[in-house]
């Protein structure tokens, strides 16, 4: 209350020491946590499709929630050239604020913070749709994203094996030299379909821009659950039409999941089971051992307001932030301008 | 492009230095020509309504525009009630991108900056409006926007009187107090009646947040220019409507302005002229000396886009900002946990 000026600020750097000060596999557990008890309140939340803005080079989006209490927004990009100049194919900063002020209370890095909560919603979903015990998966496409997959379904699922299969062989030796040591063990696989092999769950996270086929009907065995986290804008799929047919599908938010995901390549009204629902029991995940299930995962506001809040919560205990002067506040609220005029006179004396 | 994590950053400091080192009215004079520029190039903007977040105490929003090579968007609440708290009633802040890369370049507050083109819009708008050698303007509602009016009206236009009412007095002492040795002399008056008595043009800019009636039919003579600052949302407006219908009519983005201005008071398709059409030279302006012309201004995302792109312009001359570890910047693209790790083993080295 004193300072009214001040908004905490998590920079990259403090976000690192963040994550490894709480240790990836812990973040991962609770931010899941954190994650499922705002699915089961989903109702609560104001929910509106991001809003993007796109150019030849890519796109520009805001995605904005609330729950009436704490408002939340996320700016994200995604440019597919980006690596070119030795930039990220996405970056993000996410924003929380108090709904009874205005004023923002959290200022964040969500580069990294995004690659956490993606991967910890992918594994919180899988926890609801998966075969019990599930141990093995498959990982295709082994960029930025896939390390965080692979530590989420350690960490909430207890996957300990994963089978890696890039069309850049380099990425997969990166992926599986990070993972030494966390106790997942990695087999650097030759096709799509050899990773598949023995698998209960694969997860597909390639960043072409296109419509691309990574899984092939004919590859997809029955009881297996599919985490499709790559297809995530118009124009981008990964997955061949045939599996959506065959599979039990669940989505964050239809309305954007249809424009942005897998299931762009089905007819609008298309059945597909809203994730909130089974996990507030109001609706069937896995119905049985042979049943196909995919979360056709787009990413959704509410898991960056989660990620926001779970952030926001541990920021006291770590003092893992700096102070920003990012609002105005004279002494009378009437007197902006006289602020301005005494920051003058300030400046004068201190000559 | 040798530190890809760092955002400038302009703190509420260093904007109160920035307006002072240049000086308020140069910094409303360059900043309305921005503007001006802006809106002659109205038609390559990307234009959406804002994006609001309502709540029983208020509102947040966020701003969005594109040129196609720069994005800007602007966070900014409204919050009636925040006075008694000590805090603002309307803050924000905003950030310019590069499209090209999706990389924010710039990262502002905008609680004074909001306030600055909120007055350089309405001054070049009278610019195009007002009769020529308009001297004397009314200000009805002398609160935190009002002295930025007076400033902003005096270095573009030359009003070197202004008349003040407010229903709180002691509004208009502080004002006048802060235009003492601004070169523009402050009468304050008894009433509305008596602030528009000899007024080339008058500006509203009272803070109700509902229909009130500031400007009566009766009060309005020919040839005067309004300038509406106050009414911007659904359910606030300040003149009554018999006034619209006397006046020509000018907006920034019709679709906003009839939810949100005094327009809303009228029929969906009443005519109106968009402002930039004029400053392109596409539109009359005012057509006779005994016109009335009437500014309907309610704010909106290029006016923002301006300011952001006025205020970048000026650091590296000034520079006043702070370098922001806002972006996430592997050595490798790919390899986003990987720097966790080593963030990881920087840390243990350092101990």
């Amino acid at each position: 209350m004193d300072k009214l000026n001040i908004v905490p600020f998590v920079s990259v750097e403090n976000m690192m020491r963040l994550v490894n000060a709480i240790g990836p596999e812990r973040f991962m557990k609770e931010l899941g946590l954190v994650i499922e008890d705002d699915f089961r309140r989903w109702e609560s939340f104001d929910k509106v499709a991001r809003i993007p803005s796109h150019s030849a080079e890519g796109v520009i989006e805001l995605m904005p929630t609330s729950d009436g209490e704490v408002y939340g927004f996320k700016y994200v990009n995604g440019h597919p050239k980006n690596a070119r100049s030795g930039r990220q194919t996405v970056t993000a900063f996410g924003v929380l604020s108090d709904v009874a002020t205005g004023y923002p209370v959290l200022l964040s890095e969500m580069t990294i913070l995004t690659a956490l909560r993606t991967a910890a919603t992918s594994a919180t979903a899988a926890k609801f749709l998966a075969r019990k015990n599930a141990r093995t998966m498959a990982i295709i496409g082994n960029g930025a994203q896939s390390d965080f997959q692979a530590i989420a379904f350690k960490s909430i699922l207890g996957v300990d094996k994963v089978r890696l299969y890039d069309i850049d062989r380099s990425a997969s030796l990166r992926l599986a030299r990070n993972l030494v040591g966390t106790g997942i063990e990695a087999v650097i696989c030759e096709s799509g379909a050899d990773a598949l092999e023995g698998a209960d769950i694969v997860t597909t996270v390639t960043a072409d821009k296109q419509y691309a086929t990574v899984l092939n009907d004919n590859m997809v065995g029955e009881g297996i659950h599919i985490n499709a986290v790559g297809g995530d804008c118009p124009g981008k799929t990964e997955l061949q039409k045939e599996i959506l047919l065959r599979s039990d599908i669940f989505v964050e938010f239809p309305p954007q999941t249809r424009i942005e995901g897998e299931i762009q390549q089905l007819d609008d009204d298309y059945p597909v089971t809203e994730l909130w629902q089974v996990m507030a029991g109001e609706a069937d995940g896995r119905k049985s051992d042979r049943a196909i299930t995919l979360f056709d995962s787009v990413g959704f506001a509410v898991e960056d307001f989660s990620a926001l809040r779970y952030v926001r919560a541990k920021l006291q205990e770590t003092g893992l932030f700096e102070e920003l002067d990012l609002l105005a506040d004279p002494d009378d609220p009437r007197d902006l301008f006289g602020m301005l005029l005494r920051a003058k006179e300030r400046e004068k004396l201190a000559v």
